[in-house]
């Protein structure tokens, strides 16, 4: 891995996709940005993947990062798992328009990389994401927090 | 609905995804174009979801259709609901950005529409397929079968 690398996280997800993105420079993640894409549950679904391939683009574009880690799916409701899978192809596909290199981790992965086991939780995993990136107080909301994990999480696989 | 209507019938998929174009005349569906957006497995999954965009929006471009009629996800197995669900997003993308109308349907409503009973066979479907489009033969392949049975169950429900 170069000296500097730039990567962004995501969280998959319809009603809000969290992204965070960071910059890795000798080994140690700097936040550069982080938050969500918000779509309202009342739009045709059509449209709200719609809001989600522009606002990806414009991430991508603005962060030009040099990997994109996302959250594999996993254990999700049924109802819920259609949802998350659809955004998710529109995701995929703004990445693959991008050409940017991609890496998906199981919520396992991320977890163990953070706190070195894998069943840690929500707030452990949180409060690693605060530490490593030397912030004062837990990145909200939850969904661009975990986002950073998976970046931070992207960086050590990368790296190894 | 007024006289002359074009729908475009989809049977969402990642490997196949079919497609049925046809032209409904006083109430009597007619053929127009019908096949399969092939992607290759061996492909990374988003340079697949991107051949589905690009394919789909010229379909759009092509048929002008006035409806778009989709087959609902539906007791797939489970890592196949995954790879479905994410190319349906992308469809579902591209609908949206053509301004197009949608309905979706069960794989149920469209057996009951074609044959009159739910549970219906594959082959009965396809059957009452060749039946309404007075084809000689059964539409090849499967997935292109299928999609003209889901735009001619569409017509069915637009109509009614």
């Amino acid at each position: 891995m170069t000296a500097k690398v730039r990567i962004l996280g995501l969280d998959p997800g319809l009603a809000r996709l969290g992204f965070g993105a960071i910059m890795v420079e000798d080994d140690r993640p700097k936040p550069l940005d982080f938050g969500i894409i918000q779509t309202p549950a009342k739009q045709p679904i059509g449209d709200r993947l719609q809001t989600i391939y522009e606002d990806l683009h414009a991430l991508c574009e603005q962060f030009s990062p040099e990997l994109v880690v996302v959250e594999k799916l996993f254990f999700y409701r049924m109802s819920n798992l259609i949802s998350v899978a659809q955004a998710r192809g529109v995701i995929l596909l703004v990445l693959a328009q991008h050409r940017l290199p991609l890496v998906e981790l199981t919520p396992g992965q991320v977890k163990q990389s953070l706190t070195g086991y894998g069943n840690a939780s929500k707030l452990e995993v949180q409060e690693a994401v605060a530490r490593e990136l030397d912030l004062d107080e837990i990145p909200k909301p939850d969904d661009a927090a975990d986002a950073l994990a998976v970046a931070i999480a992207g960086s050590f696989f990368a790296s190894s």
